[in-house]
């Protein structure tokens, strides 16, 4: 077993299904609205222009500005590109406030209800605390902090953010474990010194489709394939 | 009814009773370890030192430190004027760590469950998230975020703290309202746009004890005498 006392999470991927979330909830919304479009195809587009977005921030090419703002500006691009009719501001405004409230993986917030009985869990996420605290609501997460990009005005994977998490949180890195379906997250983590859980999540990007290698054997402390694997892992 | 989107708690005294806690545990606590004191005397000595050592930061005649580290520099200079023998460096540590684990008042954890069906609910306090976090577990708090005075490096009634909280929710300041028993928190508040309710804790000095003068009717937009009935008059 791990000692230790805090579990991030990042969230996009990890504990929540932002592609399948947002199609759905898109296709529904189309529908309403008389909008037609290639839903998974302007999704796809758009999470494609996400890390590239946080990039221009990291490296000082543009000011600080939260995930809602590079969002609504990649969805602004794409919808010319696309040629999609119909979506004025309003529409815009609207699609992006669905990363707020995507639907949690299925054994997302079970995993995290057997985890907070020993560990402080808390997001660690790209999104600012206002998309997260809105997302944690409407997906019922039941996270002790929540730790957003803004808290730092850094995005991840800059360490600035893994280590102002531990340290709000009072640990020293290596008390943290950092869980996420992105082995960059984890690597990034691992550098500043928190231990490693990496979460298997063959969906996240479609079924079929793997957009990201799996870590070799070793790579990270812990390998699961869902949070309620981890909470039997950490003996919760 | 106030059409406020979020709701922040001060904490020590209005969520928790800080004297009441801390007078049982070291009564406890003392007994275990062979120490005699007069612990009523010493709580209330420990909390009259905590504005003046908020205030020399405030002022900046000395540099940023966290809760902890001030009210463990108060306790050093106490244990000395009062001559209590047998408290060490560890126990001194141990002291500290009691302002983590406060408990409630009784209408406390009902009043924001009640309250977090409507409302987004969090601390905003002179605690450090760490601190905050531990006291919301071990008293039951259900926080939708967590807003430590360290996220702001200020103390309350530095601005930067509420406009730091309600910028960090997405919302305008009229859009908040800080729940407070302290009238000069939420003057500060009401300085800076938040919308305010005062909550009467008569016995969070000691039974018959008003350190602090009742508010004059129609200071603060809402006055209550428990977070229950807060949720009622939201109409949670």
């Amino acid at each position: 077993m791990i000692a230790v006392r805090a579990l991030l999470f990042d969230t996009f991927g990890t504990v929540v299904d932002w592609r399948g979330g947002l199609i759905s909830r898109l296709d529904e919304w189309g529908k309403a609205r008389g909008i037609a479009a290639d839903w998974p195809n302007l999704v796809d587009r758009w999470r494609m222009a996400y890390p590239p977005s946080m990039q221009r921030v990291r490296t000082g090419e543009r000011e600080w500005a939260v995930l809602d703002v590079l969002q609504r500006e990649s969805l602004q691009q794409l919808v010319i590109e696309l040629g999609i009719p119909g979506l004025d501001d309003t529409a815009a405004d609207e699609m992006v406030r669905m990363w707020h409230e995507l639907p949690p993986w299925p054994d997302s917030v079970a995993g995290l209800q057997r985890l907070r009985t020993r560990y402080v869990i808390a997001p660690l996420s790209n999104g600012q605390v206002a998309l997260l605290v809105r997302m944690a609501k409407t997906a019922g997460l039941p996270w002790d902090a929540i730790f957003g990009a803004d808290l730092f005005r850094h995005y991840k994977p800059d360490p600035e953010t893994y280590f102002g998490a531990t340290s709000l949180l009072g640990c020293e890195p290596h008390e943290v474990m950092l869980v996420a379906s992105h082995p960059s997250d984890l690597d990034a983590a691992a550098k500043c010194g928190l231990r490693t859980c990496h979460v298997s999540r063959p969906l996240e990007y479609g079924a079929g489709r793997m957009v990201e290698a799996t870590p070799e054997p070793g790579r990270f402390d812990m390998t699961v394939d869902s949070l309620e694997a981890l909470a039997s892992a950490l003996g919760c």
